[in-house]
């Protein structure tokens, strides 16, 4: 059943990587999602508020894109940091990914004022590199699915 | 040059569907995006605020993949609204459109602080269904592109 994520990746982030308005702990008016292990895949779970809707009942689809691209560079650098030895929660800075693409397919209308629960299936398809796979749940039914290309984040980002 | 929207489409979605996080205007606490025509494509105009980051200095992706989303179902919904004759601003209801897939591709890191310009060109691959090809375009430059397959929102939508 859902749980809160008790050890979530976006906590060892260096604090200059930890704006995030998706996924930042210090953005403090962004979603603050949070994303851990949950057996060899991850887990997010998030309950968009009344304004994240699409139409009245149904969350909005930026939404749910949102929480898909947070999820896959989540889960990209929890399979890095594990690669080197490290675990969310033990206090090593966690390496930085981003976008590369992001394809979302919205598989039904997803209801509001319940939790989203975002399970991860990662796919490393280069040292700094990883694809992962997404299904987004709500009520226990898949109501999207989506693909992150997650790359580490380079040092030239945006010189 | 860039100017505002003043015919957007958004502007004429029956109020009930005009609630969305991203372009709903009776939404108070979402971004409002209001596309509209230019020339035989689309246009959607936006600055994000400080908040909407990613790395400081840059845009955050799950807004530029709201922004997409929207301009998406907007530019589809001012192609069936054409097809049957009308245009934004001359007070018609217009058709409104849900996203069936999303895809971004994120070429550069997207400067903060510059509006964001969507420029979005139409394939109509069904009578109810339009593909959007989108351009986002920051200080002149393209830094990302998307695709939205953007359908006439089912009456069994939620249902």
């Amino acid at each position: 059943m859902e749980t809160e994520i008790v050890h979530a990746i976006q906590d060892e982030y260096p604090d200059d990587f930890a704006q995030c308005f998706g996924c930042g702990r210090l953005n403090e008016h962004g979603y603050r999602f949070r994303t851990g292990w949950y057996g060899d895949q991850t887990k997010t779970i998030y309950t968009p508020h009344d304004e994240h809707t699409a139409i009245p009942g149904f969350v909005y689809g930026g939404f749910i894109a949102s929480l898909v691209d947070c999820h896959g560079t989540g889960s990209a650098a929890l399979a890095l940091h594990r690669e080197k030895g490290h675990e969310p929660g033990d206090g090593v800075a966690a390496p930085r990914f981003v976008t590369a693409s992001l394809n979302i397919n919205f598989i039904k209308p997803t209801p509001q004022h319940v939790p989203l629960i975002v399970i991860g299936t990662l796919e490393n398809v280069h040292p700094k590199r990883w694809k992962v796979h997404a299904k987004v749940y709500a009520d226990g039914k898949v109501c999207a699915t989506g693909e992150v290309d997650a790359v580490v984040k380079p040092d030239t980002f945006g010189n």
